[in-house]
């Protein structure tokens, strides 16, 4: 799950309906060098993420999307290479591409196979993938199913116990169907905090709580600008989740034969900001359970966690900010919007 | 990951081979109620923990067996119940039964489509799942494969951001083949703490560290006693560690036809211990994968590990403690070994 502070600082807000924010978003693309068909799958994720409020991972990212570009590090005309290697296994070679079209290509033949065969799994090599993660897992819990997904990363965290870094930030996301209302989905970075959340507290000049990361020295500290200058992170949940870590680069990279978070050298791409890894996503089909209720069962796990206290679920925020955006507009301050038309030429 | 407390205080130790362990352990479950067959599973997987040093799921465990076989909650001699769904989906009724006994009737069909999907998932419900997880994990990763299980146990954990306990400890295990080697394995608790050890510190008359649990009243407490007396434990790593437990509520119950953690009541039978749940087992086999070199991958990856600090990887202790045993035997206190005769009739 993503924080969601304010972008910028600017007081003057322009609000922009999706399809205009996605437009906008694809002529960048296509001006930096990618197909229409990438342009149209990167617009329409980093737009959804800025309608629903996760901050870091929206319009933010695109001054990262063109310098990446920019370097020749990523090929943004790749044509992802499906493979269909068994029953429930589908690889793709993205190509040195971005992640999503990958999914976008084998997404058909994983759902048919998950129905099928009750799981199925999806491996995703030679990718780079610089988004949020729920947007990959979020759609398939509309169609009635569960999904889980991981991706590597660069290194950035220092493992628990270790005195260096080595793991990726490495998020994992789940989505479930849930009755009469959104899916129950969440996003977690397996380190203490996103790398986006860093570098937004950097840009605004902000602290960060103790325990999310070391300096160039290995010391802890709350200075983001620290982390991002040679420091590192810290994984989440202490050895817990630095186990988790371990496991999505197991999974993300040597299931899917993509780079782990060290193996990847972009020293000749100066500006190249993605990390060039693998993505692991499962997909089950719960009409294949006992019982068969699973969207009903949900809804009731949810409604005792109210019962117990819980006020918010993870991704409610987000359900709660699109709806909003639905009906207002995605509101955007002057300069960012300013910065956005400059990237698209117009 | 269990932590390995001295399980007691005398100083007059004996020694035990496994195989013994495992008899004695038999005869146990059998004069209490259990089919041959449950005993058998059961005691290779109990003598297998203490055999490893994991005491808490060891033989420290023997009474709490015991004293729900004779509340009559658990059916010892339940079989199992397995249903082929599809290609990659397996099901087992474990018949108000223990989780092992179905995990043992449904592996050679689980493994069978692993290797022929690429990837399976076995979903047991009506189950009781006592002891650790790992051992469920780690043989598939000693043939090659990469297995996944999360078990959901009975409401002692407050979901973050809640008042009052609603999930289980919820552990989630995962193991990996590793080339040249004991594969990787761990088993976390998605609780701060594994109920096991609170127990421990319990008897031993310790205190845990803060942040593990609250009392009855939902006060943060470090005492195991005020924990284990209607008091709860709390998730590990804030709102992640609760976002993975609800996950685990989702996977091992909702997906399985199992109950969640709060949907059982076992006041009709004093001395019930067991919960009475589902278990999930995702089993992938990663020669499916490109590159096809898994095992060295994950060789490789470890060698980064300690390349950058890393000292034990999680289960390194548990293989060690284990080839120890197998030379010097299993190291039993006196009135341990007294009290396992006792409770076998010898």
């Amino acid at each position: 799950m993503t924080a969601s502070p304010e972008m910028a600082v600017s007081s003057a807000k322009h609000t922009l309906d999706f399809d205009a924010l996605v437009g906008l978003l694809e002529q960048i693309f296509v001006r930096h060098g990618t197909s229409a068909d990438v342009a149209r799958t990167l617009a329409l994720n980093c737009a959804g993420a800025e309608r629903d409020g996760a901050h870091s991972h929206g319009v933010f990212r695109i001054p990262g999307y063109v310098s990446t570009l920019n370097s020749g590090w990523v090929d943004g005309q790749a044509v992802p290479l499906v493979e269909d290697v068994a029953s429930g296994f589908v690889r793709v070679d993205a190509g040195n591409g971005f992640a999503q079209p990958a999914l976008a290509a084998a997404r058909g033949l994983l759902v048919e196979k998950a129905r099928n065969a009750g799981i199925a799994v999806l491996a995703i090599r030679n990718s780079h993938h610089f988004a949020a993660l729920w947007p990959d897992v979020e759609p398939f819990a509309y169609e009635g199913l569960v999904a889980l997904s991981v991706v590597n990363s660069m290194t950035c965290v220092v493992p628990h116990g270790a005195d260096r870094p080595l793991f990726g930030t490495n998020p994992i996301a789940f989505a479930a169907p849930k009755a009469d209302g959104e899916p129950i989905v969440f996003d977690l970075a397996t380190s203490a905090i996103a790398h986006g959340d860093v570098q937004i507290a950097a840009r605004k000049g902000e602290r960060l709580p103790e325990g999310m990361g070391v300096d160039s020295l290995g010391q802890p500290t709350t200075d983001p600008k620290a982390i991002l200058e040679g420091g590192a992170l810290l994984p989440f949940g202490g050895h817990k989740g630095s186990a988790l870590s371990m496991m999505v680069e197991l999974l993300a990279a040597a299931l899917t034969g993509g780079n782990f978070s060290f193996e990847f050298d972009w020293k000749n791409h100066p500006g190249a900001k993605t990390p060039w890894t693998g993505q692991l996503l499962i997909v089950i089909d719960p009409s294949k359970a006992a019982g068969q209720g699973f969207a009903e069962r949900s809804k009731e796990l949810v409604r005792q966690m109210h019962s117990v206290g819980l006020k918010r679920l993870p991704g409610d925020r987000r359900h709660h900010q699109r709806a909003r955006s639905q009906a207002e507009g995605i509101a955007l301050d002057a300069q960012t919007l300013a910065n956005l038309r400059e990237l698209a030429g117009i």
